[in-house]
């Protein structure tokens, strides 16, 4: 029961270090007989990877293959496996930080917890490990065509949305690549066409099934949904006038509103020359975007499936 | 896959309506031999009962009776189950509440999911199934002994920390009642002596798990763990310097150090005449307070055996 | 992780000593809005009661209350807690059996588990265990109304179906128990009606849940479909020409046919002047017929509900 | 929850269709600093393969390779993924075989099931989807290295063990396969060193996971332990006197004797022409046995594993 595993009914296991052979996923739950495109999965992988604005020296190609699950462009109701190779790295660069514990990140508590690690990268906690998630992602979207994700940013450190112009949100971030200093990130995440009715309590509430699904993502510090923050300004009988307050769940439950939460993610711990060098972003904005729409879609899909099956 | 089961290794599974015969739980996992008191079993349960300040109006005895899983005060290493009975209810005092769906529970919904609901209460959605969460905190506790958890307010309303006295919140609170009017709640969470190690990547990062653990609580609507909203003040250079700020947990691992989050509960949207004469809380505090305790013990100590059983 | 819970979508959790205040089980997964009987409930636990030709001394009310999950007699799709009280004991009377191990009994290697066994009885090990089952196994039909499940012997000890009378069993079932002696027992299931297309390979094949559930119960040691032992009196060409060689499923997913397998309970292993004057059985057969058929509803009605999530 | 998902602590999921890019599997739960040997590895992936006596004309290269979870010759603690390349096949050859579905095969049900199937070749369902079991039997036996399982052959259709030669048998499958006939199989599996104490009454007892774990063989109709069918000739005062008859567990949990189960395969029915010149074996046996062997590790070292975690 180690925890590479996510879903009951759509699952994905993710596996990989950042400087192995491969990383790659299994997702197993989709439904046979749906429709299926390498280009539109390369895309979306295509979205995470590094080269945007501010964004880490390391260009990867990241290019999927399908081992298992397809036939003739179709899901075969069987595992999907898919890969994508780690390009071939210098492992003798990486001896310097054999020893070398950055504050903040797994490699101090991985030593803790296994006694060994691929000190070459940050292994499981590599940013590389949500290759994995964007395409279990991919395949949650094909069970739920209908369901609009998007995720953009609130507030990234000085910069706040509505208050400033995204052209200098994209300076903020090379301004900071290049000083070797990092930033904080505050995301919207609004979610519509979304079932009503799923969530199962009292464990697993899609509120808390998110909340977990999003703080399982690296340097997720915080999840809050509907007023969230802004509930400690309010009282009850302001709340209860305002259904949107409870950013589309009751009871955990989907009550077939728009859903939305907000994530707030940790500056980069990584700063500094190695920063300025190295394969490191300034803020996880905005590469963490499609996987925190991945994570999304995996819960809502899980969920569909799994309410699907008591509906006689 | 109904979501009543929570944990892996110690896994806790509650059932009981509000208005039903009986509320409880199966606790699963527990080792053998460890010494249970059924007196500190129910001043547990007690400290979750109503009755303090501005507390609902409703009083259950809410006796608990082990059915399994002991024997001579130790454990068997068996399921333990454990139950509270319901005081009887006058049912027909119920029927008006047939068709009203109270915004922000989960009245509505419950509709929705399963077609069919327990109108004379909350059903499962009542702050009565916590009963089998702080049954299940108890034995968890029994797994951690040296663990030292304290939970209490940062800010009700208008009443924070630091700025105001304790006994100014109680006085807030009884006015908040008398009113019909409801508070929102911000909790501070602190783990002390817990085990370094603990937390399974990629998914069942110990964040992750606490996030979901605090998430499946009703009411909760925000949770955030370190510098959480605070991190957006900071850039990566500042945190980097302060081992403090992941709040004990590094790449999802506990490193040792005092794990510590924070809570947002949103106030009780019950509100108006029915909160001044029916059994309800114009705050979630304090009355959450062993509840957060229970689910945090459960996450560690869940957590602990998986990691036991790994270490050859 | 403890062995107590058995099904994914259905589950059924059972808790309880023979000798403790309770036994029960928490049925989670059964759609809302079915119609239930408490009435029905009870005869399925009356089936399995001793009292039969040849059967034990000890007679158990066992009144089954309903906890939880049931609501104006319908399912609410929550939780459904149901208990059945032991009578009382006298406790004294089991002192001289604190340090019997008997042989092919869990009493040796309970303690080599646990360390500690409750040596009033068989605790968890004890026959009464199965009353979790039987609650659950109701439930399950609930699900699949229309399937017909029949268990019965093919041979008991010298007695073989067939060759001999109804009659001749009870008889030689009834001296058995008079000397003290135990009979081995060849049952066959007939499962008649089932949805065809379920079982999820390639772990969790329908034969392989069939085997693990019936595998599950005290005293089976044999579990064999379609030809069974009678495959090694055949070639293959003479076994294709026959598919209801099979036993109703291939590539162990049903097919749509009779489904059928046969099960071989050890002769219990308390005999002697123990056998004669205790709470004991001559042969597993026949109280563990409605214990079979309650596994075997488990196991369908789990896969019937698993199988529905993904035909969208 | 589809069943490509074996064991708690120790798990491996398996993936691949005989005729899609590759086979493979993830086990995950192997604790970390543990030494790997790749030739070792690939060498329990030879003992699979057709080539011996009586075997199939399609010969695969088979090559493992390693994905994940190993670095510098230890484990780390991660999910291993390893795969095997299924070799270029004439696609065009098996357009025949669309609508050909052989009795006793997955063929029928795949398309009751899912709709779909790759018809190619078995699909999910042929042999060599045990590549993956294999891939987790070998990492199993990391996890308990002093285990000793054989698996034989007691009975190969007309062949007995102990009345005819090996040198007998060899030629009688080599005259089936020439015959296009198929022949059933019964085989002997003894485990010694096995730890005493696992197993997890009620559900997961050690007997009831062997048995699922060897029922989810493809071919596999019938398991019993100890005595098995040998039981039906003895009564209780006979067997009692034997803790051997027990097979090395009771109340479902090991004692520390020798464990011993039979298995019986049916005989292949892919019979006739297509048997002579495809890729087709005369009997499951021999080339069953490493997949058994391989599946006995892996419940043994997953309940050693959940044993450990809750000895304190």
């Amino acid at each position: 029961m180690r925890g590479n595993f996510f879903g009951k009914m759509l699952s994905v296991t993710t596996f990989g270090e950042s400087h192995g052979p491969a990383m790659g996923a299994i997702v197993d739950g989709v439904p046979s007989k749906i429709s299926f495109s390498l280009d539109l999965l390369q895309k979306e992988l295509d979205r995470r990877k590094p080269g945007g604005p501010g964004a880490s020296g390391r260009v990867e190609k990241d290019q999927v293959e399908i081992l298992s699950g397809i036939w003739q462009g179709q899901t075969l109701g069987t595992p999907i496996a898919a890969i994508v190779r780690n390009e071939s790295q210098n492992s003798q660069s990486y001896e310097p930080f054999k020893d070398v514990f950055r504050p903040g990140h797994a490699d101090r508590t991985t030593m803790m917890k296994y006694g060994i690690r691929d000190y070459r990268g940050g292994g499981r906690s590599s940013g590389r490990e949500t290759i994995g998630r964007v395409i279990g992602g991919y395949f949650a979207g094909l069970i739920l065509p209908d369901l609009k994700i998007t995720a953009g940013p609130l507030q990234v450190g000085p910069w706040k949305k509505g208050e400033a112009k995204e052209e200098d949100l994209i300076q903020l971030l090379q301004q900071n690549q290049k000083m070797g200093e990092s930033l904080p990130a505050k995301i919207l995440v609004e979610i519509n066409q979304a079932p009503q009715g799923l969530g199962e309590p009292v464990f697993d509430k899609l509120k808390a099934d998110l909340a977990k699904a999003m703080l399982s993502i690296g340097g997720c510090v915080s999840f809050s949904y509907g007023l969230g923050e802004d509930f400690m300004a309010h009282k009850g009988s302001e709340v209860a006038q305002h259904i949107s307050s409870f950013g589309g769940m009751e009871g955990g439950i989907s009550n077939g509103d728009s859903i939305n939460f907000q994530l707030i993610f940790k500056p980069p711990t990584t700063i500094g020359d190695q920063a300025k060098t190295g394969n490191h972003d300034p803020c996880l904005y905005p590469r963490v975007i499609p996987v925190v729409e991945a994570m999304a879609k995996l819960v809502l899909a899980d969920h569909y499936l799994r309410q699907r099956a008591y509906v006689l």
